[in-house]
């Protein structure tokens, strides 16, 4: 189902049943999508509760990314005590390996990834035209060789919800095309042409009330094709919606641009996710614009390399001046990391090549994009985004 | 010290205070070390529990190994949870990298670990006539490049005893040398009158009352020489004592025949601990014959290569028979790896090359060992060892 459903009051955390022994068995309830706001001011920051089958999102919610059904390096419960609420996996690295259908023999995406919360899965296109090697775009659907074995595979709009329905996320898109950045205005006109196309077709393609199917706004950085894009997606009544083609090399200023043109157009009742942002300065500027989810690889690719974030920036934990130093990443956070290991240990870790550290990183910077977004969400219930917003941003990019 | 404090009836689990957001400080007790026996008989199966500055270890224990200062992968909380009491790491590697004075600096080995409880070090002496490219073996001590930068360095029972001191493990071991298998009875007796000058010169050397100081029985398969390295070591009245040179190529029954004559000559009241053991059929016979603690790289070296240890023997889970195998590695097991993921999900992780799946299986491997030496101890105290160390080998190598 796409519309949201009204007054749907459960407020499940998704927890797990910690059945020993046995393996976990997802719940099966009949699909209720809502998202309600706590507070909504006109055009401006919003928060708000998502409710899925599989439990609720507090928004602004940060995503991790577990492209193939595991974020790096990280068991569930670590996820869920960094203070994950829901997690995104790709469409496109799951249908080559291990196969939708494997997956749904394995007990379907929950099961797979041991997570009983909410989850999201992308239509597998973006990977299409940015990992693969396209071949042809055509009305029907995008035909490429994949990056794995070169083997040629149609991807249409039916056969994108199709895989995504058999991977069984509570949350999965349709199949859009993203132009790059910089790209002719043909180019993306052409872009937003069949991803309206698609998103219709994909509508009728879907038909399991136990996920939401949300399309994605495209239209680059034209206004004209961006503000089409969404008033035609909303006119298709979808229970959430997306933009998508930013972080593709356009800059913060073209995004902030963006996001300002397209969320107004997006109804104030449905939820609103800006794909593969993570930046903070970018992070804060569309969730002042009302945007409610965000997904991106910064904190776990970060991470793996050794870059902690902090509130008062990046941290490099390669660095010889960490060498002895005994204190924390961060001081008030909570994460295992910093509860137990010196940025001396952790810098041991990285230089020792040992698997602790980028594991123990990636955890750290979860929790920091979760406190990160908790401020955020905070300060709207608060009525006072914009100063904390500035003094988060300020303190982070060094101009406190 | 170096002899066992009689009467010491603290039984702390070594459980760490869970201090948020600020690291943890590491015990500081007055050292105090003994190992009393719960069940003994005579030459035969012992229970037993070590007392340490940083809590107990019921016996037979075994050592997950934690070379450069972390069990690869593993959270110290999911060691602790996977029934690991103590852990090992190698002092040669935290020399080099990142050094005696640096791990001093930041804290010492628990504070560096994340790991409250019992830490043992070897003496880096093994890793010098392994890893290193060796130069000379004199009286003074042994002179080597190491295998990092292959600079020329030199261990001596002294610096051996004043690196593991800065280290700071609860349990620290003598520089021993290790002679190879095969190997002529001149290279094992000049092995064993080394072994026997160094020890007494790490005893003389070592004057931390927070650390035990062990010597390890060397002997080759020589039984007089084993026996003679015994009887010396017990006249110069250590707290505990190691059986090393074994698990160098001489195979199951040597070993057998080896610790059969070696372990009876160890004090009844003092811990033993079989160097660098963990095969099944090898623990069960040196336990049998009256051995206390194990280390061994297997549990985390074969988890880290799809291998996964049950009581049926080894699985390995890269096979395509896991493909869509829903149940958990081992259906009685209490891992997270099992609790929450299949066979076949763990084959995915490996297929797709994702750290989860070392570290899953990592963890399980760790629980199989605690789990398996948990049941020797259950039946050592229920007096039914022969029975069922029996009946656990017959499973495991498919005799049953």
């Amino acid at each position: 189902m796409n519309a949201p459903a009204a007054g749907d009051s459960r407020g499940g955390s998704g927890d797990p049943p910690r059945t020993i022994g046995k393996l976990r068995v997802p719940m099966t309830t009949t699909g209720a999508f809502s998202w309600q706001s706590v507070v909504a001011a006109g055009a401006g920051p919003r928060a708000g509760v998502l409710t899925t089958p599989h439990g609720t999102v507090e928004t602004p919610a940060f995503i991790p990314v577990g492209t193939k059904a595991t974020v790096k390096g990280i068991l569930p419960e670590a996820l869920r005590e960094a203070g994950a609420q829901i997690v995104l996996a790709n469409t496109y690295h799951l249908a080559l390996r291990p196969g939708a259908d494997v997956i749904r023999q394995l007990g379907g995406l929950h099961t797979v990834m041991g997570w009983n919360g909410p989850i999201l899965t992308d239509s597998g296109g973006f990977q299409v035209f940015s990992l693969a090697a396209l071949r042809r775009v055509t009305d029907e659907g995008v035909l490429f060789r994949n990056h794995i074995d070169g083997a040629e595979m149609m991807l249409t709009p039916e056969s994108a919800v199709a895989v995504q329905n058999e991977l069984g996320a509570d949350i999965i898109m349709a199949l859009d095309v993203c132009p790059p950045y910089p790209c002719s205005r043909a180019e993306v006109e052409e872009a937003v042409r069949l991803t309206l196309v698609w998103a219709r077709r994909s509508l009728a393609a879907h038909n399991c009330e136990d996920q939401a199917l949300w399309p994605i706004v495209q239209g680059g950085v034209e206004r004209d094709l961006r503000e089409r894009c969404a008033v035609e997606l909303v006119a298709m009544n979808f229970s959430g919606y997306a933009i998508g083609g930013v972080s593709v090399g356009e800059g913060h200023e073209h995004l902030k641009t963006v996001v300002g043109w397209t969320a107004p157009l997006l109804p104030a009742d449905r939820p609103r996710y800006l794909m593969g942002v993570g930046e903070p300065r970018d992070v804060v500027a569309a969730v002042g614009a009302g945007v409610d989810m965000f997904d991106c690889v910064l904190p776990t690719r970060n991470g793996r390399n050794a870059c902690a974030f902090t509130f008062d920036g990046q941290v490099r934990l390669r660095n010889e001046v960490h060498k002895t130093d005994r204190r924390p990443i961060e001081e008030d956070c909570d994460c295992p990391a910093c509860r137990q290991f010196s940025r001396g240990v952790l810098r041991h870790l990285f230089a020792a090549d040992e698997m602790l550290g980028p594991i123990l990183v990636s955890i750290h910077n979860i929790r920091f994009f979760t406190r990160f977004f908790g401020r955020l969400r905070q300060a709207v219930l608060a009525g006072r985004f914009d100063a904390e917003a500035q003094g988060l941003l300020d303190r982070y990019y060094g101009n406190g």
